[in-house]
């Protein structure tokens, strides 16, 4: 069977008969929308194709036809757009959802889509190398990511530009990475506590091995030696930078002979975790406790109370990783690049004066 | 200039000079890491593919001589990888965040990339529309966006299949939705409330188009009139499901002649809110004030004090709205699904027994 159709424009088009699947449902073609429509099939066409130089009136007529009966579209080969890839080991960190945020932001802005890879599945390195470079990335955006020798000699040998935000170990001048100036954030919050008159100052810092938790130690370090304190290591904590890691270190900070008044968290989820610690000892915050976060996470100004806390400029880290990214796909002979971008306190509830009884 | 160079399997290459950029800076090509390595060119080819089957030791070395001297890759057709897109209107919300976190664990399994649109930008319609449409996507995962009728037409003309979650206005036969049970949740958080002695309760639930909103009051006027009460339209808020919808219609609820004595938040953002203004108000949960949220978002076991809440499968039902567009991909003839998965209350220490005096 075999139908013959004449559109108004008077090209004739010999349609198959349209079988598909086990229902042999019959689908309309573009010559039956036009014939049905009264339009020209290039008029049909350019509504299908989504071309914008179509009233809503003709949109809306085709539509409706094709919503009523269906519409069988030929296979056709799909021109690809760029994407930017984003590849992390956990999502669950409200900081990694905030630097997706502030990467996508910036990609929509340069007409790049932003396409999501997540390392927590515990799939070998290797499958997601491949997957992402075999589908033509412009980038690789490595959140928290190590990155091995051979790894990235493989992105080089690929050509791919990559950006390591907030990378682990040795800072290592053959990449290009962005963070925040985490020793000079550290420093200021301990010397906020300071100026409130505490001498008993914890720090809940990150794991060993990321360099932002080592330089916000140091940087409370500098703040205590240049306010003339001994550095006391039982208050020196590594935590994980989650909540389950404030909430572990404080419990070990009250359990001190001479427990501290005031703790500088490393992050604002290690802050919500030594809150909870707080609440389960009977302790105030800021009555009997000071707390500083770090991050300024959205969710630091709705804590009971409110967290005193360093706002690292998550967002803008993201845009220029963006940035160097496709910067770096357009000329491949730029340098390598280390960008801190600069922190500040903000002061809201959970720090106050020390009461000395 | 030319370089006629032969690698140890008898093939002589000839190569262009490399001009790259403004620096002109000379890039090695396969034959010179071919002579240069020891190796054979369909060896150094392999690592330059990255094929698995290579030695460790040899992967190493040629990646040595590409970090040394750089390579120049002739430019190569990419094939494409499946996508599936995540269009949302906000990224902000933790709820978004969790539905994009299950959607990508669901597609990994599937083989699949979860590519991220946001509409936060302002952007017009129809310009993410074509961005999508254009790039061979597989499916596409909306979130809390309204389709339009014309929207819904042009997606069923270009064949995409796609899934609401949490769908706007009223239920749609024609499009497939996933969701949770909503009412289910409503009636069971006020109940527990009910059981522990409350008769002044509140609630704040989310904005008025939203059929998860309406489905929480619903709920909620279910297990009151089952109880006995008369619904008191004073305690019945609409909010917008954040942090400051709570925030605000809590602060109303105090200033009432009668204030409650208990509040279903509809969700655990507003839940948040409501503590922020119970703590302005010096009102302590659970001991003057037992509240509910909705949802059980992580963040909700570490507030202060942790939320007793009703669980909402997240993960589960974005796996489940990917599973559904992988299966319409394959098979164009399913019908049209609405899925509803179920709550269940989760008890934590933020209600507590009325305490009458």
């Amino acid at each position: 069977m075999e139908s013959h159709l004449r559109d108004r424009d008077g090209i004739t088009e010999t349609t198959p008969p349209e079988m598909e699947g086990s229902m042999s449902k019959r689908k309309i073609t573009i010559s039956e929308i036009a014939e049905e429509s009264g339009l020209s099939i290039a008029t049909v066409s350019k509504v299908l194709n989504g071309r914008p130089d179509v009233s809503d009136v003709t949109r809306s007529k085709i539509q409706n036809i094709i919503v009523a009966k269906g519409y069988r579209r030929r296979s056709v080969p799909e021109p690809q757009a760029p994407f930017i890839d984003v590849v992390f080991e956990e999502f669950e960190s409200p900081w990694a959802v905030e630097i997706v945020r502030g990467a996508m932001s910036a990609a929509q802005n340069y007409g790049f889509t932003v396409a999501l890879t997540s390392l927590s599945e515990g799939d070998e390195r290797r499958v997601w190398f491949d997957q992402i470079t075999s589908r033509g990335t412009k980038g690789i955006l490595l959140l928290l990511a190590q990155i091995t020798h051979d790894q990235r000699a493989e992105l080089y040998s690929r050509r791919l530009p990559f950006v390591v935000i907030d990378p682990r170990g040795e800072p290592d001048p053959l990449v290009n990475s962005v963070g925040a100036t985490n020793w000079a954030g550290g420093r200021e919050a301990t010397k906020h506590l300071l100026d409130l008159g505490h001498r008993r100052i914890a720090i809940i810092t990150g794991p060993a091995d990321l360099l932002s938790a080592r330089a916000r130690l140091d940087g409370y370090r500098a703040a205590l030696e240049a306010g003339g304190l001994v550095i006391d290591d039982d208050l020196c904590r590594w935590g994980n930078f989650h909540l389950e890691g404030g909430y572990a270190q404080a419990k070990l900070l009250f359990a001190l002979p001479q427990p501290p008044t005031a703790i500088f968290a490393g992050s604002d989820l290690q802050a919500l975790g030594v809150l909870q610690a707080a609440r389960e000892q009977n302790l105030r915050v800021p009555e009997d406790l000071s707390l500083v976060g770090f991050d300024d996470l959205p969710i630091s100004q709705w804590s009971s109370p409110p967290l005193t806390t360093v706002h690292q400029p998550i967002g803008e880290m993201a845009s220029l990783a963006v940035k160097i990214l496709i910067d770096s796909s357009k000329d491949r002979n730029l340098g390598e690049q280390r960008i801190e971008l600069a922190t500040h306190l903000v002061i809201r509830e959970s720090t106050a004066p020390l009461i000395t009884t």
